[in-house]
């Protein structure tokens, strides 16, 4: 089995290698010495390709919020397929799917759907710049938010590049200087240092791009008066407020949004959302919507795509939004209290000095017990990012699937689930109190 | 039925309206006065909403090489969504569709997917600026290749805009002047002119991004001459030659570089290779995919995904290129050269002063008898664009599921198919030539 060097896992890598750039497509599937590869799911767990079973707190990157092959999605799916899995014509499920999010969501309007978190913010930074006629963005130091370079500015900028202001540090190498200097870098839950940066350059800010609980800092919720300075300040400038809630739409039926009161002008919708296929969307009201709008001539921003409101994905994600009724979500917040608190237990009774952080059916473990507030509060030290990979490869070895960035409950999980997981990063936390 | 205002497709538009800015998704998908909505496909035929049935000509745009629901790709979708649609860590059935490929295609070494086109050309053009540290990227005037503005620019240039050489017109309201900067023009097949805009900023430019035959520059194919030119010019000046192979993958086992002998650095692809499903991928030989790999610390482009890779479309697209034996690509090869020689002769007996583009499996209709090889050429009239929107219309009445960029052919589709299409075009082509 996984990390044997005659496992089938290893014998997969092996031919990988030869056919992918590093033998991977994907970075987060990455674990030395080589990945674990899956086999199949069922529920909360999935079964390796040696036969080993694990509990999965990744689901997919938050995205399978009713875990694996669950049986309506499953029926439902296999029945569209027998009908066809695209057409060039428009299918009803994308209205279904849409009335279901407009009626969910008080600012939900309109919606566009695409099939990526990258194209939702894409395609709604390029509706702000559209609407506005500016050309600057606005995000936050350290927020991922997917693959479009001027959202990927300063997704991991370190130490060595922060200066008292946010500069805009490049991701990839060789980013064009335009997409440096269109790119406003403002910093995570500093409330008043970000409004006057947002102040600053106002009139040339196109939308203000904020993740309420950003995975890459730290699964911190922003505060309630960093978001009220977000929406006071557009309102001044004239800049539109873009939620990223392709990971935090699972936090309640109407999103984080939900959960601060607040009223973006857009939000980017993705993960839960397409219910385990690839759907993702951008939501607001009618007004800044109507960019995308084609009846009076070629619209401001042009949005397409061959398998954009494909009745797969619809189909999946109306059933998985279905499920998750109110009760279901006050279950998934149990659960999350439950794994949150278990864990803070377990590092007192460690004596293991570290953190837990998150909300809902989301939280994550810090190897640190420095107070975090900002992204910069939660940029490991060397020794705290190496302990984070020793944990969550001591659960992958103890048969938890987890990810350094966080975990994900999803519906099939039970009580009994979250114990055992705590149960075992209490042993794994005494391991890391012995060695720190 | 379509277009009556009773219908089930009003009735559904009618509820789209209020949730889908315009009512729409995809631009491609409207129709005056609405679009017709789908129920089902099965093989080469879909069923509307209110029942009728159509000969499907339009495939969701080039991506079902074998129509609606062919009974391998449903059955092993079926069995692979019953295991689970994705999971964080990596199946082996992304090695299965990446090993297909790098045999098939003598240049790709090394595969790394992605979910869309306009996925797979962003992350392409970033992987050039990368392995150069150069920031500009040179495209075709006219050529469509996502939605990634850099790849955006002069998609629809039109005469008010054209000068001697092409300027970089924005396509999307609002474009930030870098990106209009960064993007550097070049006419289609015109060999001479693209070759000195391309030595003159040559050391500027990261990559040159080609589509063989253009579906927005007619369909028209680019001449051995600007392919080999662009080759040159690329190995002079250090520039890598990006393919976007996404529609014209469909044209033989290697592709449309094949028919032309090149060998591109990197080519994207989408869909066909992902079965009905979205997949999109870059391929290239191992010295550009290089830019991907994680093992010597953070590569040069960092590129991921949620749904990258997920077993559903990898299984789909690998046995949707299983079925595409050199025996069944020179069947559509075939089929396509009846559906052209049978609208040529359509025309004639017609009347009608148009003529017919395309190789292999996809054919375009024009309604202007003008020499054309370049962009512009094809850049229609008013009148022209009239007829054209005309006759898709008229189509679509008589049964047949057409697209104003042109058509595809899947494998299920008979000669009988071709035949009963080529007979109601030649009735369109009589009222056209009628009314002008």
């Amino acid at each position: 089995m996984w990390p044997d060097s005659d496992s089938a896992s290893a014998k997969l890598y092996a031919r990988a290698e030869q056919v992918e750039p590093g033998g991977i497509n994907r970075l987060q599937t990455w674990q030395e010495p080589f990945p674990v590869y899956a086999a199949s799911g069922a529920g909360a767990y999935v079964t390796d390709v040696d036969g080993v079973r694990r509990l999965d707190l990744a689901n997919n990157f938050a995205s399978l919020m009713h875990g694996h092959a669950h049986p309506a999605i499953t029926a439902a799916v296999t029945e569209q397929i027998a009908r066809g899995s695209c057409f060039i014509l428009p299918t009803e499920s994308e209205i279904f799917l849409a009335e279901l999010l407009c009626a969910r969501v008080e600012g939900f309007e309109r919606v566009r759907f695409c099939n990526t978190g990258t194209e939702a913010v894409m395609i709604a930074l390029k509706a702000a710049r559209a609407r506005t006629g500016r050309p600057k963005i606005a995000k936050l130091e350290g927020a991922y938010h997917g693959m479009y370079d001027f959202a990927e500015i300063s997704l991991d900028s370190g130490p060595e590049t922060w200066g008292n202001v946010p500069r805009s540090v490049p991701y990839t190498q060789g980013v064009p200087k335009g997409v440096i200097e269109d790119t406003v870098v403002i910093p995570y839950n500093d409330t008043d240092a970000a409004a006057r940066i947002l102040r600053g350059q106002g009139p040339e800010i196109a939308g203000i791009l904020i993740d309420p609980v950003s995975l890459s800092c730290g699964m911190i919720p922003l505060e309630q008066n960093f978001i009220d300075m977000v929406q006071a300040v557009a309102a001044e400038t004239g800049a539109l407020v873009i939620f990223d809630e392709v990971v935090t739409f699972r936090l309640g039926p109407q999103g984080a949004q939900g959960l601060y009161g607040a009223k973006p002008d857009l939000t980017t919708l993705g993960k839960i959302v397409g219910g385990g296929f690839p759907v993702a969307a951008i939501a607001g009201h009618a007004e800044a919507m109507g960019v995308f709008d084609h009846r009076a001539g070629k619209p401001l921003n042009p949005s397409s795509g061959t398998f954009t409101a494909n009745p797969v994905g619809m189909t999946a994600g109306r059933i998985a939004l279905e499920l998750m009724t109110e009760a279901e979500y006050a279950r998934m917040d149990a659960l999350g209290e439950r794994a949150r608190a278990g864990l803070r237990a377990a590092m007192d009774e460690a004596g293991y000095p570290g953190q837990v952080a998150g909300l809902g059916s989301m939280f994550r473990i810090h190897t640190s017990a420095r107070p975090m507030k900002t992204y910069r509060d939660t940029f490991p030290t060397p020794a705290e990012a190496e302990a984070t990979t020793k944990l969550q490869r001591d659960l992958l070895l103890a048969g938890f699937i987890t990810t350094t960035k966080g975990c994900f409950i999803s519906t099939p999980t039970t009580e009994a689930d979250i114990d055992a997981f705590v149960e075992a990063a209490k042993g794994c936390f005494a391991k890391l109190a012995t060695a720190a």
